[in-house]
């Protein structure tokens, strides 16, 4: 494999589809919102995208096989004929510039295959936060925008950075003719967060008038704010102990000497 | 987008143009300059340039959109009809080596594809600076670097390095048949310097004969001044605070042990 | 040489053959392990794979020479007429991503070329071991997992990485149609680690019915352990002596001061 | 410049030439010994290296223009018409793997051109040194290393690497069908090292029959002898000075609290 490549894995066609990407970034937030929505959708796979721009390892399977890191599109069909949905998520980001931009392009290539009239992309934005996270939206189409800030989201401020994927496609869309919206939830970062991408799903949700609900999350919710409080006590014991530890040794060698 | 790509956003026949190029370095010299004259003449967008060796990230629009990292190339038209110019800043420099050397081909392509004939690259000079920033200057013709020396630059002493885009686009020069003269500002580089941007336009207003006022950079530079002012005072007390803060951390270990 | 190349040394004709790989990684198990087979079955070179994507040294032979890091290929002939054997080592692990996958890729071609069927990858599994380091096991087809974990393997926890050439062969095979398996040791990894090769070598003649004794691997268990013991010494000594060291001089500044 | 590029300057016929590359690298050995012979010898320029791989900047010349880092050809042609020489040296080595493997390769293809039947590559050998700086030899070829030893070099220990361009040379040399010896000079390393250079062109006079007096090189030893204890000096004034920073910021903290 010498460049990023795309396999699709069932023929089917799509009703005015809707991309929606989410690769794990900040916060984890894009691939949280898109895995809930694929299994609370039942979305089925549609194709795979691999590309030599991953990280060199591969991740070990349920049936005890391995596979290389990939992104992996899933689609929906929407019962009233509207809009079906094409879900992205995946396992990393590409691990250099070029990397970046190659996947950006490729799934954007395949967004117009697809007839893709509308891209979606989800991430984090570095904050701390207290109370609900908010959602900042970016769009190459004004009305698109409206729609979002609508739906509850604010604009970013100007001249600020959208990074990784989420930025690329939203960026390059331009060439490739296609709207974009980006929406980002505020988000510390250093964790997987789910309630960031319960933000993000809220005005998701109210955007497209998609019929999903969002209980599930609060579940992993209350469980990353338990796993959140055990990691802050485990730093505070690891200080003290590094601290200890240079104590013994100095008072050893005041000995020695 | 698998290299750099120019895309021209205007057509219009430039007589005699000079391309003078301020990507941002050290000081943000050549961009602040840049940036300045464009307003200053109201030059127009002539160009975009885009390459996938820019940093993987898209900047938030006034329109509440994104766009990629790029160069932009700006034209005026010279009232006298002697050279129209060409005014070229950007956001970022290329992040690879590789990636350096490409930018820098393109735009000299594209300098020769508009018959440019000259090409002026202004950049910042690494130096503590007391009093007005000096000018020091390099270039492929003698009777330019003459010019520039009774404008008031000085020549760089042999065997020193010019790093970046304002270098190597006078480096390889010699492969496209231009003349190129690289300007650099003495400044001390970590902080935006409007005071070495005026100091290198100054000398390029002289050597051009142009008709712009310099008046509206004393309002950055007295701004930056603030600013460096308060930038030192918050290192300091961080510095205190850090210390503080390491002492109690041993007298706890002290009483713990 | 632009890209990874192999360069055929020895025209045979080999029968049903299975290709065993070992490049060095974590604790060199699978070097160590492969270049014990080559000796213990005799095996004959075959080909040798030279890639840019090594690193840019060269190593002293013994005529005097030097040569460029590369893997070697051996092979050895089943007297039973079953499966014939290829064994892969070398000097080395790609330096990039890219190079990485283009190596794995290259070898996966080899392999198909030579109509190999079965690819045993080899390699290390960080963790800190007491008695006999366990063997994890991974493999495109479930009976040859079984096959492996009859023979004394354990399953890889689902989600867990395998990092390297070992890895990616196993990621990269469905794509060639190729069985693989992977099998890893447990070993801490920092140090070359023969007791985790032995344990693979056991797993692995009883999986293919070698007929190959390890006896010869416990004497340099036995030398290693030697090492590691000394090595753990001069670390403690070196550890002493930094420290005397920072206390001496800082007596000698309390003395200027 | 999308590749290395080699440019010629002068067409000359060159008699059964020998190729000696001495590129910056450990003590500057290879460069100063180069130079040094260029200079002895008042060999011309040949031809120009180029390569998108170098460091991104330019370097200011003596008539104030700049110019691509580089390497540079010289030939000298020997009155006895028996070996004319064509000596390398330039800038940098190239900053990537890939570019290592790029640059090394043109020299090769370059030296095949202008039918080069035997390379003589310089470098340098890390090992503190007491006295004259010994000579290691390694060579594609026994006749041509029993040579080198006659000439006072010694074997490189088995196994050990030979780093950056003298090195690849050397290990591309059999895909290439020339003749390579590597002469390392031992030193520590971290300063440009004359010493070294003598010592390596001592036996290369030897080897190649030159008649070139190394007097010269003897006034640049004692002067880097002075510079040396010049900075260890400073070096030493430099940690006093920290010290002393330290204690005075921690005094003013207990102060503080």
């Amino acid at each position: 494999m010498k460049k990023t490549t795309i396999i699709q894995r069932e023929k089917t066609e799509l009703k005015n589809p809707i991309l929606i990407e989410g690769l794990p970034g900040l916060g984890i937030v894009g691939r949280i919102a898109i895995e809930y929505l694929i299994k609370g959708l039942k979305a089925k796979k549609l194709a795979e995208l691999y590309s030599p721009h991953f990280a060199y390892y591969v991740l070990v399977t349920e049936e005890g096989s391995a596979r290389l890191l990939c992104s992996k599109f899933y689609y929906w069909k929407d019962a009233d004929e509207k809009n079906d949905l094409i879900l992205l998520t995946g396992d990393s980001q590409p691990q250099t510039i070029e990397g970046q931009y190659e996947v950006a392009g490729s799934i954007l290539d395949f967004a117009k295959k697809k007839k893709v009239n509308l891209i979606i992309t989800i991430g984090g934005y570095r904050k701390e936060v207290k109370g609900v996270p908010e959602i900042l939206a970016s769009s190459t189409n004004p009305e698109l925008l409206d729609k979002a800030l609508e739906a509850g989201a604010k604009t970013i401020p100007v001249g600020n950075p959208i990074v990784g994927t989420a930025g690329l496609i939203l960026g390059l869309a331009k060439f490739k003719e296609v709207n974009v919206i980006c929406l980002l939830a505020e988000t510390p970062g250093y964790m997987p967060d789910p309630k960031a991408a319960k933000s993000v799903l809220t005005v998701l949700i109210k955007m497209l008038n998609l019929n999903v609900s969002l209980a599930g999350l609060d579940r992993e919710i209350s469980k990353s704010k338990q796993i959140e409080e055990k990691i802050i006590k485990i730093e505070e014991q690891r200080k003290i102990s590094e601290l200890t530890r240079r104590k013994i040794e100095e008072d050893k060698v005041s000995y020695i000497s």
